[in-house]
């Protein structure tokens, strides 16, 4: 017999209306909660995936982190931070493809697998699949304790985001950034790509991640007001670029899970190959981080499209300098985090989804059709 | 002053009502050009790709594609060819990503840049600044001789599709796919991996192709049927796996692109992450060449959803054994092509968009919003 450790207060509702507005919510503590191991200390080390990590790290030349849904955006935003801060080649992969494929196995690769459950079928079996092609080198990331994940792979790192209730995930995934970054940090140190001073203004960008995080949980009647739009929309169409494309994945994935419309995300580049012949007044389109002069682009693609109604909804950074215009709505986020950004930017989507869920009046927590953990394939 | 060399009769439209179905109608003419330089040979040699290849294919033990919108889908099935037949490394990046992120760049890797008019101003720009990071093994697919990446790239291959005057891309699609599958095939051969037996084979696979091709557009009035079931939906969810997944995304795109339908393509493992949500009577299922497991597990996921009207359209093969039944409809291919499924796959995808947009009427050869060429960032 296992006794839970879960306590009452944490599965219990509390002031809010759902769990998924209460997890949300949590989000300051649950990376405060992920970040006590290296908080306290003035450095990073390997040691926080695990006795053997700092060997295994050492052999290393590149990372194949595999994963599912939310997961995997996790996974695609960690690609851009590795290859540029660590200086490590990096390829991420939908579990459910990579096991069923043939791919040409690199022995000296890092196969890092990312579940919030770990109990993923999919990731399970892409992990088996990682070995027995010869991969020794594996990390797991996970929230549970125990799970098969965890005991499969040879390192781990455990998120403390606490019980996850509402099926689609919100605190999970932005532990898993920071467990991301953390390895980011300890890879780039290893290789000798990270000064002592980068190293303390990364660790002061964590220290601050929970406060920061906390400031645009303050959003909140602003974004439950800019719902009100959407409601009454059938698609949408989100535009990321580089560290944030991933985050328009996640933010066009919640919006699909709980509210049911077709959202849709692309990489803002590719937009003039297809997608732009969809937009319309019925269909919005959200830019999640442009930068002044992506938005330039962005706008003179739209103005092609005003005639049509489509309409421009931006999150946009503190330090963009754009105004309102006639079909251009600016939300603006209350400080630029670097290289953390892509943590920031979640919240205001996460809140997005679920007021428009709210007002459609789906079942927020329990989605039609979806199951939490994917336990089968 | 250049003298176009594209005659008066390859630009007319004949007995057809639109560019885009005389251009899906050449597809059979264009495969049988494009393998022209090794259908009359006994044996595929480096020298199709340049004097310089069979030197330049030694030293590399990687690959990376870059290329935007279609031809972005053309490099992800390669991606599948290369690494199963060829047993070599690839990424598949979009261009406008690629150029703006800070990558860890292979001076061993082969950068392969994929665009049907040569002048894609994101792929140009991922070219040079794949160049400038120090690659010097670059080979350009393109189908206009004297384009900008033909000059720009050490290696080329120019594929005959002959001019394309659709908005959406269909015969440059197809030849760049079988570009791809000669290109796997010439490295498989410098990397001992083809036996005389096989190469014999996926010639004469490749030699039966534009045949092949010409049945599966026989299938034209089943499709121009089906597409009357489309024509007033305004969603679609296309689903494949493996070497499919990148046709369910070229199938989603022509829709997108002519007939305005808000299509999206998962690969099926990701079904139950999320895009389940969204089914109901509303959006159709189009599910790519699945295998008779992947088939049952669909169906399986499909019942869920069958008291909201989900309903199912598969594209399967020969041998795939799988039975009509309420909700789940199913087009059968003629032949089973093998590592060549994703070239025929992709006609009734074609045909699908093409009837859909007819429906609707839409201006299919002009559709809103889209240039032929996107030479502008």
């Amino acid at each position: 017999v296992q006794i839970s450790e879960i306590s009452n207060e944490s599965v219990s509702l509390g002031n809010y209306r759902h769990y998924m507005q209460k997890e949300i919510h949590e989000q300051p503590q649950a990376i405060a909660d992920t970040l006590e191991s290296v908080c306290n200390s003035q450095s990073i080390v390997p040691g926080i995936f695990g006795a053997e990590a700092a060997a295994s790290f050492a052999q290393i030349d590149s990372i194949l982190i595999l994963a599912c849904g939310t997961s995997y955006h996790a996974g695609l935003v960690a690609r851009y931070w590795l290859e540029e801060i660590a200086g490590i080649q990096c390829t991420v992969e939908i579990a459910s493809e990579y096991r069923y494929r043939t791919s040409v196995p690199n022995p000296k690769t890092l196969v890092v697998v990312l579940s919030q459950s770990g109990e993923t079928a999919d990731t399970q079996a892409a992990l088996n699949h990682a070995i027995a092609l010869g991969h020794h080198h594996t990390l797991a990331i996970c929230n549970v304790p125990e799970s098969a994940l965890v005991r499969l792979a040879k390192l781990r790192f455990l998120t403390r985001a606490g019980p996850e209730i509402g099926v689609a995930s919100t605190k999970a995934f932005i532990t898993q950034l920071v467990a991301l970054f953390l390895l980011t940090l300890v890879l780039a140190k290893q290789r000798n790509r990270l000064t002592p001073e980068s190293e303390q203004e990364h660790l002061h960008a964590l220290r601050h991640l929970p406060a920061a995080t906390q400031k645009v949980l303050n959003l909140e009647p602003k974004i439950a007001k800019l719902a009100e739009q959407f409601a009454n929309k059938h698609h949408a169409l989100f535009l990321g670029r580089g560290l944030h494309y991933p985050i328009a994945l996640e933010g066009a994935l919640k919006l699909k899970e709980i509210s049911y419309i077709h959202a849709e995300a692309y990489p803002a580049g590719e937009l003039k190959h297809g997608p732009l012949a969809l937009v319309d007044k019925d269909m919005p389109v959200i830019s999640v981080a442009p930068n002044d002069v992506l938005l330039e682009k962005l706008k003179s693609n739209l103005h092609e499209v005003r005639a049509r109604g489509g309409e421009l909804y931006v999150f946009a950074d503190a330090d963009t300098h754009i105004r309102e215009e006639d079909g251009v709505h600016i939300m603006q986020m209350p400080e630029h985090a670097g290289y953390l950004s892509p943590i920031l930017h979640t919240i205001p989507l996460q809140l997005l989804a679920y007021y428009v869920a709210l007002q459609k009046g789906t079942d927020v927590d329990k989605p039609r059709n979806l199951a939490k953990s994917v336990t089968v394939e």
